[in-house]
């Protein structure tokens, strides 16, 4: 390549490498930095997967029964009848984010969307040759975009990530606005992709989906984050009419089919709502202690954690380098935390997420541990 | 979008849906229509993932152990030695490829390959913005490119994606001519992306790997052909030195990490030589029961079965739509075979691609009800 790649690494992952090489030498390491539960899957969901190991083909295969369940989700949490078909089963939601925007757009479509966002909104963009537009969101709109913003930007771009509840912040768009905001891009012929992945994980009531305001935006889900399933690689993509033809040619040639094990569990996960809830309410939990630990850490300027399992916090008093800043915190606690220049490049130098996706214990832990380190560092001249 | 969509969706797969409504029927179907083993993982594979289902923590997980092992083949089979960290595991070999051309090139570069070659070649080069440039290649050079055509090319185009094995065709570039490519590649600056999904199946002795002659190669390889996995998603790119940064960045953004229990499946697979060599046994055999056959049905002209497991024929003779050729032979019969549109847009309607990854007694069962349908239409004016 002529030009530096404009594609960036993620920086929490050399926080999470020095994290590692910490936990090999015997240190005790709370990890705090990566956006995935500590659970594994629901033991039903496990469960079926050993009893179908031995007689599941192992094929190219995309589930019907799977995607009926999840237009089902769309009846039960939004009633919405969503037809199956336009549901294509991905290698979870990051596929599912390149299979819409390749599919929705073209290289040099400029793409609106917040910052801080998740890195990868920014870098999938890039990576596509398409054009990332950052617009910078303050506690003024609870980090998020607006239909305002979208309104004023000239010219429209060709589209925008939305994401609620958020990564890094965790706020969520009411449902008012989310209308707003479709409507704006109605009008404008801006194509929305809504990132919906932390929905189920909302402590402030019910989330609202693009697909009830915006009938032709591309939906992208997971089995990461609610169904606690990480590594068994499972998302989906729900593609309007008019772009399911070139959805299902993108998921056919860049990526065919899911793990069919992940599609197995997938099904069963979704029925396991005593276990999930469980988790949500451990999250609630681990929110609670956060939010009453801050004051005592002097992290005041935090953005509203309606939802998801993440602390966005403003620690500009304390550093202009979160990054030496996190190592240290790290070093000296044994607390993993994600630097904010991973989510925002222009001002995510004074910001910090904690991700509570946790054992309780360990957010007590991490807790006792930060709240004396925080102090003294809030005792010194910045 | 306001132009037609270039990327084209698998011909193939409506003839599978057709054969699978045909089975709903009850109609009895040998599908020989996909490239995939009729086999699962081995024993000990499986055995491996239900001894860790329920330990295994589930998250964001990139096995240095596999990625060892893997570099470990490289020596085995071509006494290279490979850094384990060039070695990038991904959701199959297909997101390997997306993320070996966006890494190494941009939108509008040229990117040159044989036709007829798999589908999804030009599809991924054409759903990024690049430019496929298809040379035709026919029996003269066994229908795989040659340091003839890449030298004769102007401009020279920025890469070339080689396969061999290839898909449909089957046939291996000698190791004399990999050489040659490799010299005219490095003078003209022409980028190798090399697909060697389908090493270890080879009915003609070793074949050699683009590594041993172009360095600077990005190399495709997956558990879905010799490993027998293939709805386990997994696979893996081999990234050169200059452009392990970019690769790494693309898939820490674009998708993360690949299946944790395909990981931990995969590491075993590649012990189980004995199970894997039963395999390639098994393909031996059902391509001589192929090859003694199609004299038969008047399959003369194909191209040479050196390896994967696949026969491409010519079957001008007999029609000149090969969809509706292999939708009559598939309702007749209840064979279920390739079209060769779906790998060669220009003279693909002449050919036909049989996939003979299956159990023996099956080939046995499709070229006797093939034979007397063949025979039947070689005996009519075309």
């Amino acid at each position: 390549m002529n030009h530096p790649d404009p594609v960036q690494p993620f920086h929490a992952i050399s926080i999470s490498r020095l994290a590692r090489d910490l936990e090999g030498q015997g240190r005790s390491i709370i990890h705090m930095e990566f956006g995935q539960p500590s659970t594994g899957a629901p033991a039903a969901a496990i469960a079926r997967v050993q009893a179908v190991l031995t007689s599941d083909p192992g094929s190219y295969w995309e589930s019907d029964a799977l995607k009926a369940r999840i237009a089902k989700l769309y009846q039960d949490r939004h009633g919405l009848g969503i037809n199956p078909e336009r549901i294509i089963l991905s290698c979870g939601a990051s596929p599912a984010l390149v299979m819409a925007l390749t599919a929705a757009f073209r290289p040099g479509d400029v793409i609106a969307m917040a910052r801080p966002g998740y890195v990868a909104y920014r870098n999938n963009v890039l990576a596509l040759s398409m054009v990332p537009l950052e617009i910078a969101c303050g506690p003024e709109s609870r980090y998020q975009l607006t239909a305002a913003h979208l309104a004023a930007l000239d010219p429209a771009p060709a589209g925008v990530i939305i994401a609620s509840p958020a990564n890094p912040t965790g706020t969520v768009i009411a449902r008012d606005e989310l209308a707003a905001i479709a409507a704006v891009c109605a009008t404008r012929g801006i194509r929305i992709i809504s990132d919906e992945i932390y929905h189920g994980l909302s402590f402030v009531g019910p989330v609202a989906s693009a697909l009830e305001f915006a009938p032709n935006a591309l939906v992208v889900n997971s089995f990461s984050k609610y169904f606690s399933m990480v590594g068994w690689r499972l998302g989906w993509l729900v593609a309007p009419d008019d772009l399911l033809g070139a959805a299902r040619a993108r998921m056919g040639n860049l990526f065919l089919t899911a793990p069919s094990l992940s599609q197995h569990a997938g099904l069963v996960a979704m029925d396991c709502v005593d276990e999930l809830e469980a988790h949500i309410a451990r999250y609630a939990r681990n929110r609670d202690l956060m939010l009453a630990a801050l004051p005592a850490m002097g992290l005041t300027q935090i953005a509203p954690p309606d939802g998801a399992f993440y602390i966005w916090a403003d620690v500009r008093h304390l550093t202009d380098d979160v990054m030496d800043f996190a190592r240290q915190l790290l070093l000296d606690t044994g607390v993993a935390t994600a630097p904010g220049i991973d989510f925002d490049p222009v001002d995510g130098g004074h910001f910090l997420r904690f991700s509570f996706a946790v054992d309780t214990p360990l957010v007590e832990d991490a807790i006792a541990r930060m709240i004396p380190w925080f102090q003294a560092r809030n005792r010194r001249p910045a």
